[in-house]
This record gives C-alpha cells, structure tokens and sequence, in this order.
C-alpha cells in the first residue's frame, strides 16, 4: 500500500506508523510517500489521520505500476538527454561489452560523435561465468571511461557487477548498469537506492517479470526514483540463439508499469546478423532506449566477440531505425 | 545431401540410388533433385555419375536452407498476393480463432474488405486441451468458410487439427495451417507434402528450431516447395504472457532457411493489448506476413477471447503497419 | 462437472441434459455418469432430478481428480500384471527403442524372460523430428510383435505415432502407447476412448501439467477408464542432458489425480549413464511403472543409440531396484 | 589446463608461467598446481620444464572434473560428519528457511537432536523478491544460531545473500551457504576462496550445469577445495510445482564432476505434500547430502510457509529415507 503522508500529520504518528508496518518512507516528486507490503489492503484505524490518499495493490509492483502513476516517469540522462514522460524519445546507446584499452574507447567515441550518439557502454567488471575468462580492467577502465567522457562530451553506462565495487562504479559513471547476473544482489540494490543517478536494471535471463519489477521496488522504495527496466532476453530452451528476446514481456511492461524500458538485442540474440532486425522491432515498439554493443574489432575483442557490431554496423543500424521510430511517432536520440 | 539429378541419368540408375540411401526424388523447379539423409556427405562412387550437382550439408535442413538456395522462395496465396522472392511483401492476414457462425464470418469478411486485407483466417476444428469446451464447427464451418469466400472473393486459411480430417481441410481451404500442436503430426506433413497448396506451418510452442525446420523438409521432401513457416510463441517460465514470441528465433530462420515467415502474435501474447506493438515490431524485422485474431466482439468469443482485436482495433493496426513496412522498405499486402 | 445419475432418471430428460451442456456420459464402474465443463457449477434446476451426487471442480481435470475418486485406480494390464489400487504394484516394462528385425525382438524377449518381465516395448512407428532418419518398421514391426508375443507370453507396448495407423496400433498392442509428440492429438485420444485396453499417455515435452491430465479426460470421458501417465521428460534450458525428469510433476500427480503414473528415464536423461540413478529414484517414489530403453547392442541401434542399456545392464537394474522398491513398501512387477 | 609443478621447479619461471596465462596457483592436497584457461592445451616451451604433469580439458570445468580427479572429494563437515570419498554418507540437514527467534531454534535443535540429526540449517539474510517482505534477523539471527549451536552441539549452515555481510557469515557459520540468487557473485565466490570451510554452492535456478560447475571453479581455483554442490530446482515452464527439481542434472553431475552432490527437495517442490516422495528419490540417487526445511510450526513461518515440514514429518522422514539409503549401499548421517 501506498501512502500519500498529509503536510500537517505528526512525525511522531508516521514514526508510529512505520514501525507498525516496517514501511518505507520516500520523497515522491514533493510528496512525502509511505509504503508498506501490497498484503496491507486498509490502515489501521489509528494511521487513517495521516492519509491524504492511499493506493491498493494486488502486488508488491507498487511505486512501479501505472496503477499509481500514470504514464512512464521522466528520467533525464547524460548528454542533455531526457527519456519518458512526453517526450517520446528512444535513446541509442552503443559501445563494446568490455573497455579493453583507452585506444579502442577513444576510437568508439569518434565512431558515436560521428552518429550523433551520445552515450557510451563499456564494462569494467564482467560478470564471466568462468574464472578462466577475461574479468575486465576494473578501476583502471573506469579510469579511462571518465577521461573518454571528459575529452569527448559523451555520457557514460558501466555495469556493476557485485556489491564490492559498487560505490566505485557509482562513483565514475552517470548511469549504474545493474547487470542480469547481479539483478537480485541487494547488496547493489540498496545502495543504488540511496543515489539519484539513473539506474538501468537488467532483467535476470531466469527472472521473472514479477520478480524483475519487485527487484526495480527495492530501489524505488530506497529513494531513488530513477530507474529503468533493461530487457536482454531470457533463457529458454531454443539455443540456436544466445537467449530469447522476450518482447511480449516488453509488452506488459509498458502495459503495467511507469518506468522506462530499455531493450538489449545484442545479449538476446548472442550473434550480430540478428541485431539490426532486433532493434528495428524494439524500435517499432516504442521503447525507451537500446543498448547495442559495438567494437572495432569485433573478431580479436576479449568477451561477446560473435555478437558485437563493426562501428559502421552500428553507424548504419542508427541510421535505419530514425523511419522507424517515426513511423511509430518517436525521435531517436 | 541434395543430388541434381544430370538430365541424361539412366532411370535405373536413380532408381538404385534411391533404394540405396532410402532417399526422396522430387521435382525441384524444373530440375530433378534426389535427397538423403545428410549424414550422406559424397555419393557411392558407383551413383556419381547421376549427379550434375551436389549440396552436403551439417544438418537435416537441406531443401530448406540458404546454403542450397540463396534468399527467399517465392509463394504464391489466394487474393492475388505473393509472398518472398524480390516481392517485399508482408502480407496481413486476419479474422476470428474459431468460425462460430455464418453471421460472424461476414461480418470480419467485410471488415477485411473495407481494410483491404484479402486472407480470411478462422479455425473450425480447435486443438482444444480440454474435452469440455468448445471444439469447433468442423465441416459446417469449414462450408460457411467456402461460402463466404466465394461472396466476398477472400482467400481462406483454416487449421488442420489432426490426420482425421486433413482431406477435408485440403478440399476446402487455399492454405493449409498445420497447428502448433499439430506439428509433427507425419499424418498431416506426409499428406501436405502430396499437394501444391500453400502450408502454413505453426512452430510447436516446445519445439526448438532444428526441429521445426526439420518438419517443414517432411513437406518439401514430399514434393510440395510452398511452405511458410509461422512463429506463434515459445513456452517458457513467464507466465504473465501466454506464450513468450520468439523474434531472435525469427531472425534466425530469416538468415538460415529460404522459406517465408509468418509472426502469428495474437497466440504468443495472449491479451489483446500488447498485439498491436508486437505487429509493428515483427513488421520492422521484415517478415512476409502477419496473423491477426479479430473477432466481432471478443467478449462473447467461444475461445481466445482475451486475445482477439475489435474489427476496429484490427482494421486500424493495419493502417499503422503501412509505415512501419515503409520504413524498412516493405509494403503491406 | 460430475453428475451420478439417478438409476430411474427418465432417458429424455438424460438426453436433454446432454444436449444442454453438450456432455458426455459414461459408464463409471457400474454408475452411469454424465460429465460437462468445470465451469458449471450446479445443474440447471429442471435437471436436478437427474442427480443421486454431483461432483464440482475448479478445472477441467474431473474424472482424472483425486476429489472425485480418492486412491490410484487399478488397471490390469497384459502379462497377469495389475497396477494401482493397493498393489503396490511397480510394473518394469522394458525394451528396444525401434523394431528393427524379428532376430533383434527375440534377443531382447529371452533377456526379459530371464528377468522375469511381463511387457516389451518397441516402436514401429517413429515420430522422428527429421524424414531423413529411419521410419520404423510400421505393420512389419507389428507383426514381428504379435509373433514375439505369441511365443514368449510376453504383453506388448508400442506406439501410435499419428491417427492414420491407430487402429492398426489399437489391433495389435497389449497397451496403447500415444507419444508425446502425438498427446494433443484428438483423432488418437478421441479414437482410443472406444475401447478398453489400457492406455499410457506420454506427456509432451513442451505440456503442462494441467494439459497433461486433461488429454487423459479426453479419454476418460469418451469412456475408456484405463488410462495410465507417464513421465518422460520436459524441455528447458538445460542441454548437458537430453530432457529434464520431471519429478515435482511426478509427485504432483500422485497427489492430485487416480490415475496410475509411469515414469521413463531413458528418454528423459538420453545418455544411457544416468538411467539407472533416475529408474532408482523414480521408484523410491512409489511410482506404479517403468519404461527403460534396452537393446542387444545399443551402438548399432538405429534410433536413440545414446540412451539405451545392454541387455546386461537393464538386467541388472531390475535386480537393483527390488530392494529400493522394498523400502518404500512396494514391489517390482 | 591444470599443471603439476615441480618440487624443483624454479620460483622466477612459475611467476612469469603464471603471468603469461594469468594463471591460478594453488596447494592441491600438497601438490602445487597451476591453473589456465581450458583453451591452453599445451604449455608453451619455455615452462614445459615446470610440468610434472599436464591435464587438458575441453571446458573450463577442470579442478572439479573427474578426468582430473576420479571420485568424489571427502569433505569433512561439522558434528563429526563426512561426506564424499569412499564413505557412502547422505548428509541429511534440516531447519527453518528463516531464523524468527531464539525460541523458534531452540525447538528445532530439539528435535534435531532426538533424530539424531547434526546439522542445523537457518538463513539470517533471506533473498526475498520483494522489499516489503520479511527481509531475515541478520547478525541478530547469526548470534541466535552461534548461542544454539554451542547449546546444542550442532553445525551451523546459513546462507551469505549478497558480498555486504560474507565476513560475518563466514564468521559464524560452520558451513557458508551460497545462494541461487547469489551464485554468480564474485564478491562471494573469490571470498569464499580464500578460506577453508566447506561451501554449499546452490545452483540458480536459470542456471546451466556448464555455470554451475564454473563457479564452483571461482571458489576452488582461489584455493578452498571444499566445495559442495546443490541442486535445487530450476525454472520451467511448468507452474503447478514451485521449480523443476533436475535429477538429470543430479546424475549429470555425479558422472561429470568430482565434488560432492546435495538436493533440496523442498525450494523445488515448494509444497509440503511433495518433499518426502522426492527426498526418498533423491536418497536413491545416492547423493551425498540433503537439505530438507522444517519449521515448528510451517503455518506460522515468515517465509516459505507452504514448504516447510513440520518437525513430526522431518522426523519421520528422516526415518524413513534410512532403507532406501541401504537400498542403494548408503548410510544416512
């Protein structure tokens, strides 16, 4: 249940009232807001004082569902770029799985200047499933991501991987890339709670959609308003493609929540010749943002070689979604 | 492996060869091809001198796959339409899950009329899992189907549910829709591939993509070249969609078979309101053609109701396809 | 619905009922009853004269439900066996995957015969994925069963593969086996409702529980009560094995349906290494039956070659699962 | 690729062998050994003097294969068990999924203690999906089970939920429990490594085995042998049941890897109704450990209600599994 708190109700009777319920107490766009478990249907008689409004649900999705705010909420991002609300933008976001050297992120940036694109991905902490694996540069590519930033005006995603680093990458980048791996790590989730830099959550390729939006809650019910839902698709039995890109669940999620959703075809398909159809149907759903991996060398890169694009790929699949998008009444930015 | 039989074989010859590998002749286009299992990877020395031209192969996808015959095959459907080949075509197909009378068929007939969609789908013997509802109008619907057609100059497809009635659904529609459950039914492959009619082959829900390609070759080896292949929604742990449509398995069979494909949304998303956005995405991958459930007032459907479009929600997503197809150079049919 | 038909209802107004709620009526053991969909919930007022007892469900499961008739029913199957009920009965039924010749049959019926096993499975009609692999032997293989059977006193097994050869299935076989490719099909299940040999129904790899269950109302409500489940496996992420057992579903069954349930292992795990473990687990759950692939000489077979067990090791695992029978209170058949 | 160096071996040329592959060092039961990437199968020349012996592997399953080390490694665990080895012990562990007060495991140990039961299992960090649910007593619940286990005399294993708190539990608990949800943490994983407790590794339940078993190499490659795997169902399609219990993979596992092999019955089934049929499946399997909840009273209990055994059923249970466990050569401990 949600509580909108009247100005005038005493401190020490919502003191009461969230010790009662071991409620949440957050700062909703100048609303002071309560939150309690979706089981509560009613207030106990004694709190009803306190209620200006109050919200039922059937689930514990609550600040996320357009059952109690309408529409998808505003989220601004680097790069002067806003997403959601009216705007009806869908932000393309490129750049290649791992920061492997500042040589290869210098030359991507160009290749985005050139597109006009204005964010950058590339992670420094990759959640490989193997020991054996390239783990990624850590501190020193975040070091390199913030000089890219700086020398080429470009906003920056990494990915944060486990709750041991998670203030350093809170600390170099403007969007905190909640990985599907570490989707359920509460360690992250609480601390991403207590920002108000955007946080793009990745969907568990296991998670389900009530679990994915309940895991957005802990992040909401923190404080932190900003978050966005990142399909990237989810396992199934068909392994002639890395994942399944689960569009109907995007489907639902525009349906039944207000948080912006981003789409990554690159992890869902596994392979590149399927990603440029991919993001022209994501596109044509009106979704929020993609997220499309891309490197200069795809072939000699040290993690997703099969599936990254060239960046004349990535030049060209920017290029052909902007009909898209029109068609459909939207802008890529 | 596929063997182009030289044109001045000695029949006894092919005949042995036959025999030997338990292989299949059939008339490819004009040119006599025999197929064998592709385990077979060179001819017994003692048959190459029938062969003009052979295609080995890593898997049982042989007849349909790109790497014996580049691009799309070309096939043509009621209502003057042709799908694939250089055509560009997605054709839009739509109409109720079940006939349920007379009076409903012509109502969808003329608002497809008014829409300017020329195929008519409706269903008259339902794959029902329960034995206690509603099963269909079997033959009776099947001659509404033909009536109607024959007033209204609607091509028709309608599902064949199992080897019972086959001939009957062969004698009576002008494509064969082979049902998801229905699929690796040899009762209804083996018979479909003895015909020339168009076969709208539905990909079984927990059938991988190996396999279903592999059920479409049951057809082509048979002898009938006009297979469409049909993505209608793979089972998976979500369940707050029906059924989770497999767009990355899309992408693949665009750049690995050389049949049309068809998305069928209205099964894999189960509710009415995410069929529209997913149209326009599978539009935007560039498929040949779109299966839409319409129904005069789904409320009062005898199966499928929550998924089935008003005529009016249904004549309007095939207005807004038109540019979505424009945009990736495609027309809608 | 369930309705217990009063022994001096009127024949017209049983006819009316019927006709009303288009069901079905059968001979329950000696009590006639009629049976409509779970969503009625009570009889309209002019048909409740009809009634001595009526049975409502929140599913289409019915006739299959625990709350209808408590306890496993009993079915006698070939070989003097009889499973379910208080037997205690755990039914080892064993043999090749395909007939492949009479020679082969006979290998395998003296190893059965030794082991003291009463049923032999073998398929001669093969629901192969591709048409490029080894058919089965149809009739032939039929034969060679009927023959075998005659000799050896053994029951036989096989399995129906489409509707276009089930009443040749029907004529031969002890028991009527319906794959799971072909468990949704109704011109099987419809057509194995007229007759009184038992049946065992394999779950699809890609069906649910609640489908499950009602493909055997399918049969249950066409009048044959002898319907057994059997386990074989579903499809999902997990590849390193051929299908994942599925256990849960097992124990689920037991407790919510009468119906006697079977588990094979073979197909399940595909590798012939695992077999044993899981025939040994699925029978410390008291399960009432078994079906484990064996063949004279597993690497020559011409079908599942992975998963079968020599003739010495399916001995074997007959000998090692007695005692594990013994200490959950049951006994090998 | 693992090497055994050796004795002699020159400390310069290890450092710059493990530099150049950015290898693993560690004490193999005494033998030094260095670990690389499964894509190096032969060392280059120059450190090809280091190598006592080499073992090359297809993937990066490699410490834990068993063409490394045939058998399953002994571990030895709390209350003076051990498992693995050539003991033939099943572990059988019990308790409440949450610790809710110190009263609450008093009453366990109790009854623990008259089944002559030596493990305790409890979770202090509980990885709810939702915010608003009971979240765990944390350190106040780690105090509870360290006063419980001195009283009592029993071993403790609890669950570590995400990197923020590993110390305390490793602190704490005699055996650290790693989540599904948190088992591709590093921050966990490489902890873990460097101590020498045993660690129960659960599996996620959208987790392939080739995963699994690569981060149970995360903890062995960083140098704690005692790893202990745990198969507690997956996530299929299938809803009737809680999760998919995969004893295929169970099988997989034991014919694959040498670590031993635990199941928990009751976050698979997640109904009571079910635990012990798959308790005694799993017992017939022969693993070498089980993890069954119990709670004093499951109606009461703040998470997991419908799949805790009450203390009565444990105990009856762990009664019961006594034959069936020498059924197959097995003791239960």
């Amino acid at each position: 249940m949600i509580v909108h708190i009247a100005s005038d109700a005493p401190k020490e009777l919502i003191q009461q009232c969230v010790e009662h319920y071991q409620a949440f107490v957050i700062d909703d766009a100048g609303q002071q807001a309560l939150v309690t478990s979706s089981q509560v249907k009613k207030l106990d008689e004694r709190f009803t004082s306190l209620a200006e409004r109050t919200f039922a649900f059937d689930s514990d999705i609550q600040l996320a569902s357009r059952l109690y705010q309408g529409g998808t909420r505003t989220i601004e991002l680097p790069g002067g770029i806003t997403v959601g609300g009216d705007t009806g933008h869908t932000a393309f976001i490129s750049g290649p799985c791992s920061v492997e050297s500042e040589g290869q992120i210098e030359t991507v940036a160009q290749a985005l200047q050139q597109s006009g694109i204005k964010i950058l991905r590339a992670g420094c902490y990759k959640p490989r499933t193997s020991p054996y694996s390239f783990q990624g540069m850590a501190e020193e590519g975040l070091q390199i991501l913030d000089r890219v930033r700086k020398k080429y005006g470009l906003g920056i995603i990494t990915e944060v991987r486990d709750a041991t680093h998670v203030d350093q990458v809170i600390e170099y980048s403007d969007i905190i890339q909640i990985g599907a791996k570490a989707m359920y790590d509460q360690g992250i989730l609480r601390r991403c709670a207590t920002i108000r830099k955007p946080v793009l959550l990745k969907r568990g390729f296991g998670t389900n959609l009530q679990e994915f939006v309940q895991a957005a809650e802990f992040i909401l019910s923190g404080g932190n308003p900003n978050v966005m839902l990142c399909e990237r698709g989810i396992r199934t039995f068909e392994t002639k493609t890395r994942f399944t890109l689960d569009l109907c669940g995007v489907a639902y999620l525009k349906e039944h929540t207000n948080l912006p959703i981003f789409v990554d075809p690159s992890h869902a398909m596994g392979y590149a010749y399927g990603v440029a159809d991919l993001t022209r149907a994501s596109t044509a759903m009106g979704v929020d943002g993609l997220l499309i991996e891309s490197h200069p060398n795809p072939r000699e890169a040290l993690s997703d070689a099969s599936q990254q694009l060239t960046l004349e790929q990535m030049a060209q699949l920017r290029q052909s979604i902007v009909p898209v998008a029109q068609a459909v009444g939207r802008t890529v930015v």
